[in-house]
């Protein structure tokens, strides 16, 4: 990837920034740099502050043209005005890369002159600078270090962001950095984040070609208003989507959403009709909703996921209710829930007390075995061939209740326990979810696992440490699953 | 509401419970009972087993004929086959309310014969017997004790599920009691619950009659999957409706999730059409979703909640991507975002930097002037008259997220603080929340509060203590807006 001129952008060994200074919450500037350090960057920083000789803890400098040599990257944070000033003084050091943070760059509503922005294109041009922004929080690479702790990082607040081979880039600032402030969404994290802004230089198209070969990118995910290279966005996504799915949610299409965004006119961005389209034709997945945008993510980046071969949905619960809401769902979205082969509802019923339902859903009922709910009802369906998705409902932590239950308890000495029980609560991880995780891949049949404890229920982590994916509730995995099984179809006509 | 005769299933002095005993783990009768002494239940228990003389703590009986007193309530965990002479020992007794939580009364698949059922219902009709279930979870009342702790709970594992006014009946277990295992749902709770099972003897509007005229319920929510007195469940439901919402989710509808229900012929549930036509008739509303039925019982039941008047939004945010995104949403679901008024704009301009956007959405840019974001610009547009709800993307914990910064900052010997920042960031919630919620109230104009960290977030929760709507995302909100609004039209007939 070294050779692509964004790779310097991601990977800087030295920075300047100008706009920081020592007091905490007065200045974005301020707060940009602290999270850079506090993000464990490696390389060299040099402050540029007219006044300080101390940033921080970093040496100051009063111009850049005292920095004791060429930063592989330039942070700005000032006020618009004395952008084109700080440029030409960054072209005379021989600086390449700029990340220009300040807004007020756009067009004032009612005026379309926009000189400022013309100005520091001309200026950049003149020195062979590229830069990103205006209007922008900057980047994030989780990457840097491949090898360890540290990340290049100017806008993501979550320190203890894990990283991931999702890649954003977005025109929007908050669908780039504040998507990601949970601590306790499903362990769903960025890997790589730019937050492009007005795109007055490098464009989103630019971040397409850079994900396209990246290594440590393995779904793209893109905020859009606007696209400023049609022809060439439209090949570069058809070159991407065989391999590697890019997930893509738009700002414009209504009214007021076009309001909003103010939409150059021309571009493609700006006409619904011919986005749809272009999204058809190059295979990317569309959605309307961020947390669809969070959720199909998520899924395709589980390392356990394998595409699913068709729509036939099967569904294991322990409670009809889950089990009908499921079916209605699937259907609703255009998937199917077939009524097993006779050959196969023999089989269930056979394994099942006489309450129970086995015509899919297969509905266990109060009948609690474990075994199967986990292992052997999935892993009979991905034999069958009849089902090309499971959805298991009621896959709850039982040991996290039962622990609060006894804790609770005031009546602990009147309770007798299992001693075994404990142990086998703490390991039952290791032998319920591998099996079945395993099977998923050589059948190519993904399992969804729902539990309504929280993201954060420790159940909840283990199965998704075990690769498995865990949704609090059905809704949304299965809403978004037509989706993936229509992206999975287009992919399957390149293999 | 003392003389329906329900109060006593909900509210008993004294209950008998068969199937518990001193093993944790192995019965679901000890779970149902460890919850019942867990959740502080005041009442006497009587639990009777043929061996034990101690029942988790509790003095045990061989049979109910040798239970000191007659109990107000007995709850059943046992095998089906023996349910019949249990019942009958119960009517010998003078017992008059039963939750029979036993499952196996179902007819078999391909076998309509039910002849236990029959059995049961004609033993508990001929003793003056009313019961709920078979096939049930039991029931939940947070009210047994209005001025104190303690509850009555035979089914919801979460302990510290606060009281709301939000009255559940459902024919499915899950949607009854798991949904609320996530404590760090948006402080919404469960006021009463009850798990209707098979419905042989009471059903879904008994306790629709029920809730009519309770004052502790506010918000009622239905899970449907058939209904068995359609003529009377719509007249109660017209009756019930002007004056409180039900919501209501529905199993049926799709091949597959009749299947799943196995809907009797016949029966109201068994047709979404006139399903579909009951509902818009009595001013029910309906979902699909049960993140949906969460989100919008969450809103009613939220205090500050004042019914929108119309279906104008206005959207206030510090970032472009989420104004055109909840725009987009708001106009796909058949509400507007309407351009403000010429001299609105001109209000808005006045107090904005030139960079900012006032049109509708606002977007405020990074002029994080906190107090037109929170307070002034909500104000005005409740005073315009030009909106009917308020969405505020962007309503971040700036203390929580700055306190983190802090602390995990290397070079913070070189960091000044504003010495007053940290106590102003305290009290920020006092200041910022309570004059807009009290404006809400006095336009009629609700305002949603976006924060996208995660609902227990610390910021999250003052907004809710001060009466605040919070969601993390914009999506869900803004999605259900839609059917709220009909609500409140659809009520407003009747003011």
């Amino acid at each position: 990837m070294s050779d692509h001129f964004l790779h310097g952008f991601l990977n800087p060994a030295s920075i300047a920034i100008y706009g920081a200074n020592n007091t905490f919450g007065t200045t974005m500037g301020t707060m940009l740099l602290l999270r850079i350090i506090n993000s464990n960057f490696r390389g060299k920083i040099f402050p540029i502050h007219l006044k300080l000789d101390i940033v921080l803890g970093y040496k100051a400098y009063k111009k850049i043209a005292d920095v004791p040599e060429i930063p592989d990257l330039v942070v700005i944070v000032l006020p618009p005005k004395v952008v084109p000033q700080v440029f030409k003084e960054c072209g005379e050091k021989g600086v390449k890369r700029i990340v220009l943070i300040s807004g007020g760059f756009r067009e004032l509503i009612g005026d379309r002159t926009n000189t400022l922005t013309d100005e520091i294109i001309e200026i950049a041009n003149s020195y062979g600078i590229r830069f990103t922004g205006p209007n922008c929080l900057g980047l994030y690479n989780s990457w840097i270090y491949p090898e360890g702790d540290g990340k290049f990082n100017t806008m993501m607040w979550r320190e203890q962001l894990k990283r991931s081979k999702f890649s954003i880039a977005s025109q929007s600032g908050t669908l780039a950095s504040q998507l990601w402030l949970d601590p306790e969404y499903p362990d769903f994290n960025a890997g790589k984040s730019i937050s492009l802004g007005n795109e007055a230089n490098i464009d989103l198209v630019d971040f397409l070609e850079y994900f396209k070969d990246d290594d440590e990118t393995k779904v793209v995910g893109l905020y859009i208003e606007e696209i400023k290279r049609g022809k060439k966005f439209i090949q570069l996504a058809k070159e991407i989507t065989p391999k590697k799915p890019i997930i893509t949610i738009y700002g414009g299409g209504s009214e007021a959403g076009n309001r909003a965004i103010k939409s150059h006119t021309g571009s493609i961005g700006a006409n619904m009709k011919i986005f749809d389209a272009m999204i058809k034709e190059t295979g990317i997945i569309k959605t309307d909703n961020v947390e669809e945008f969070l959720d199909i993510s998520s899924i395709l980046l589980t390392p356990s996921f394998p595409y699913p071969k068709g729509k036939r949905i099967g569904i294991i619960t322990h409670s009809g209710g889950p089990g009908a809401l499921i079916a209605n769902n699937a259907e609703r979205n255009g998937l199917t829930v077939p009524e097993f082969s006779d050959a196969l509802q023999a089989k269930f019923k056979s394994m099942l007390p006489h309450t129970a339902s086995w015509r899919n859903p297969i509905d266990i009922t109060f009948d609690m075995n474990i075994f199967n709910l986990y292992i052997n009802f999935p892993k009979i369906l991905m034999k069958s061939g009849e089902i090309d998705i499971i959805i298991i409902y009621g896959a709850m932590g039982f040991g996290s209740l039962a622990a609060s239950e006894q804790q609770n308890s005031r009546i602990s000495q009147y309770l007798e326990m299992r001693t075994d029980m404990e142990d086998r609560m703490q390991e039952m991880d290791t032998f319920l979810i591998p099996p079945t995780i395993k099977a998923s891949h050589k059948y190519s049949v993904p399992v969804i696992y729902i539990n309504p404890q929280s993201y954060a229920d420790e159940w909840s982590k283990k199965i998704r440490e075990h690769g498995g994916i865990v949704f609090q509730f059905w809704d949304r995995p299965v809403n978004t699953l037509t989706k993936i099984c229509d992206y999975a179809n287009y992919r399957r006509r390149f293999e």
